[in-house]
């Protein structure tokens, strides 16, 4: 009876819904309509969307996770554990301190950052109070925490989950939640150092961690910038031709010269004038060419990007990694608060990049390769939030630690080692009935010593279920109690891989589980 | 002119605010005002108030985390990590596998759970598709988790964020934004095994932290019901009667008596009857007796808890942790999902809690001493959740880790010793202009050697203004590079606590800062 009378409702207010998306659609054509009339229809659906919701939890109970998010169980855990340890192991290497900031931020702290993204940030229910968003990227909170504690200069790295309502695509490692890990510098500095630095550490990281070959790119905005304006682009029109550039590693270049004439009003010459630019890769020999490039060198700010470049490469090459840097000024990278050096690190053995099968179109998203780090500089968000505008110099990088998450899994799968999701050293086991409280007597003694321990929870477990589980686990040595062991002040240890076993004195016992894990 | 408008604006919605708060309360007297009129009256202000949120964001700019949240420093973090560490080799030590969810649930995973706390839950805007809410704690999660795998037995830990929109009591460690550290068996075992390694974890992980003199309060929730069914409590008051029960550690019995009796209209003679019981303290023995209560005894329900207790007992005196344990009959907890035994570790030693700043009834609160850890058993959530009611019966412990931080924050400040927030080994230095190449050089050696090292970021730092910046990081070591060096083919290795200074080969250098760094 409930189940009808409420997929009755369900119905009316789905045309009530499509009544409305059309309205929203045909807004501007459709005089006599308010905007606040909208809002309020839209707010009593939503209304009605709750209350019914709330009413039928428990009749038609969805067990799933929000769309775009996983859970990870414990094999995906220690896969994880493992490549935070070696992004926080090179981190703290190179000298940096950690913070934490809330997962939610003032809406405001957010507003204006993103550009054409802000559209994705999720927004929490104005339940009385403030205005609060998820965090959208650790970037933003780490400038407003150096502006709101009127920090100048600091190394710092966070590792933790960010939030966007984007279109997820699962298979490819992309989320709605997903970790970003983070390393900035902040700070006034000699020029390039701290840039140079940030893509070492890519570069040490991306090797660590053996996810195949890689090209780390790298550009400028002010280049991107000055070449806009040589080219001819109108200034107003930079942020938004500098998106469409972004997507050259995702469409054919027709296809974003299409998008520059037909959907952002550029002009056919000056898209065709981009096109020549943005095919060039190189080294510090592309950036000394450009320097006496005719057009290019018009553009003082091109001109110092280009410097910039150069600077860069000399201490890339101090630094050993110049094996995998290439100078590639089709680079773009969306995000507005970039002001000086750009780069991004894709993987280039397709072999090992996650092949999609989610993507509308499957065969284009086959060819291209994973961007797997990505940051640049960006001098003035901090001044964003100084209430006198004071500037703090920043350069960082973020890990794309998601979809390293799916390969390092892939390899997982693919190897016949299996993942321990436990550390468990030995199992203290039983060979005879009504010896639970010698079993917990002597589990306490290991674990009161700092030995990984166990037990079954059971009064009376069989010894055969009890090896067993020793073998399903990985737990390498058992403790086996008999009556006769307790009788003779031993325990039974039991190496499971060899099935040797050795009865050892009580007093030796710690002792000698020690020496065996250790030696492990 | 912007600010004068919209603090205009503010007022007449404040005006409209106040008007509807008073709609709200008086609801059930005024007739002619439906629910779905004030909804409106709701969603109008929240919309006006959104649309003010976003237009003045840059004019009226607040530098601030959300309300109830906090930002962690370096030196908060490093003190967190500690904390973490101890506990994540506890859990491990007892075999514990871990897994992580999704910070936001389907609203209807967390609908019905948390009984009259549910109005604490955040709940994320509705921007189409899914009703979300953030997480308000890790075990409905875990069920959510246990159902949709179809898993029967796991033991697992997980520590991550919750939220609660609760008043909050930062100086006392209470935020919206906090961590829980939760372990939990779940699985069909023996009786009281799991129950009782759960208290071992809490006395182990308490006493590793130094925290001083703890006490652990156990309860059952069977001996609960069982004790309002003899004192004469109607069936459909024992949660509200129960909630109240668990103010016990905040309010005085007399008060507890008269939100019972005033409040939820419970008989004098009932809630007398109750004030015995919930007096009582003890061990064993506390329950030896009240299993012969001449009214306790009466209840089967209550006989069950008690006979557990004493099993329970057997077992806690196995694992040596009775010294701390208390058998409370006072001990209520407010959740809904508890089934059996219940457990809070408190601490003791008024000294090392903070005193409460920012309570209403300051004088009271600095008498009571914070509770640590919680927990207890819930055989009945997982069935929620799954389609066809399969139990899966769970018992955990979740420790309460945020007020454990002020309180080793406290302890870090009053001690002399300072708290590092990096690891680094050494700063490569210069005592020459113009070696800014060398110096990155020699860091790059010793990077791709593991070691932790810094350089400063400027092309001539001073000799003296590196030494500083050891002093106050505590960087122990100083790799010197000066034209004498270059051309000896060594280093100056500077000692800081000790100023000694030697020169080291250059090939000997990585293998000798090792050695000393390994030494500390």
């Amino acid at each position: 009876m409930t189940m009808l009378a409420l997929s009755c409702v369900r119905g009316c207010s789905g045309l009530v819904a499509f009544r409305t998306a059309w309205h929203l659609q045909h807004l501007h054509f459709v005089s006599g309509i308010t905007v606040a009339q909208i809002d309020e229809e839209v707010s009593k659906l939503l209304e009605l969307k709750a209350r019914l919701g709330g009413d039928d939890g428990k009749h038609q109970f969805v067990l799933k996770t929000p769309k775009g998010t996983r859970d990870y169980n414990p094999k995906q855990m220690a896969i994880r554990e493992k490549v935070f340890n070696t992004i926080t192991r090179c981190f703290k290497r190179h000298g940096a301190e950690t913070i934490d900031t809330p997962v939610f931020e003032l809406k405001e702290t957010l507003t204006g950052k993103y550009g054409e993204d802000s559209k994705l940030i999720y927004d929490l229910k104005d339940q009385g109070g403030e205005l609060l968003s998820l965090r959208y990227d650790l970037t933003v909170p780490f400038a407003r925490y150096l502006a709101m504690n009127k920090i100048t200069n600091i190394k710092r790295y966070h590792i933790a989950k960010v939030y966007r309502r984007d279109n997820p695509a699962m298979t490819r490692g992309r989320y709605r939640e997903f970790y970003q890990c983070d390393f900035d510098i902040a700070g006034q500095y000699d020029a390039m150092i701290p840039d140079a630095e940030c893509l070492k550490i890519v570069h040490e990281i991306l090797s660590e961690l053996e996810l195949g070959d890689f090209r780390i790119k790298v550009n400028d905005r002010r280049i991107l910038d000055g070449m806009f304006a040589v080219c001819g682009v109108p200034d107003d029109k930079f942020r938004t031709i500098c998106s469409t550039v972004d997507k050259l590693d995702k469409m054919p270049w027709e296809d974003v010269k299409k998008e520059m004439v037909n959907e952002k009003g550029l002009s056919e010459e000056a898209a065709d004038q981009i096109g020549e630019y943005v095919s060039l890769q190189g080294g510090m020999d592309l950036a000394e060419r450009l320097l006496l490039d005719p057009r290019m060198s018009q553009s003082k700010q091109a001109c110092t990007g280009l410097s910039d470049i150069k600077l860069l490469f000399s201490y890339l090459q101090l630094f050993q990694v110049t094996d995998r840097v290439v100078f590639d000024l089709s680079l773009a990278r969306g995000l507005d608060y970039y002001t000086g050096v750009i780069y991004e690190a894709v993987l280039t053995q397709a072999g090992v990049a996650p092949v999609s099968s989610d993507a509308p179109n499957g065969a284009e998203e086959s060819v291209s390769v994973g961007s797997v780090a990505g940051g640049g500089r960006y001098d003035g968000l901090v001044g964003m939030f100084d209430p006198k505008g004071r500037k703090v110099p920043c350069v960082g990088v973020s890990i794309g630690i998601e979809r390293i998450f799916s390969i390092m899994e892939q390899k997982a799968e693919a190897s016949a080692e299996k993942v321990r999701t436990t550390e468990v050293q030995v199992l203290v086991a039983s060979a005879q009935k009504n010896l639970l409280e010698e079993r917990l007597r002597l589990v306490t003694e290991l674990w009161n010593a700092g030995i990984k321990a166990e037990v079954m929870y059971k009064k009376n477990p069989k010894l055969l279920s009890q090896l067993q589980l020793c073998e399903e686990t990985g737990i390498p040595l058992v403790a086996i109690l008999g009556e006769q062991e307790l009788k003779d002040g031993v325990v039974k240890l039991r190496v499971v891989a060899t099935r040797e076993e050795v009865d050892i004195s009580r007093s030796d016992l710690i002792g000698e589980i020690k020496r065996r894990t250790s030696e492990a």
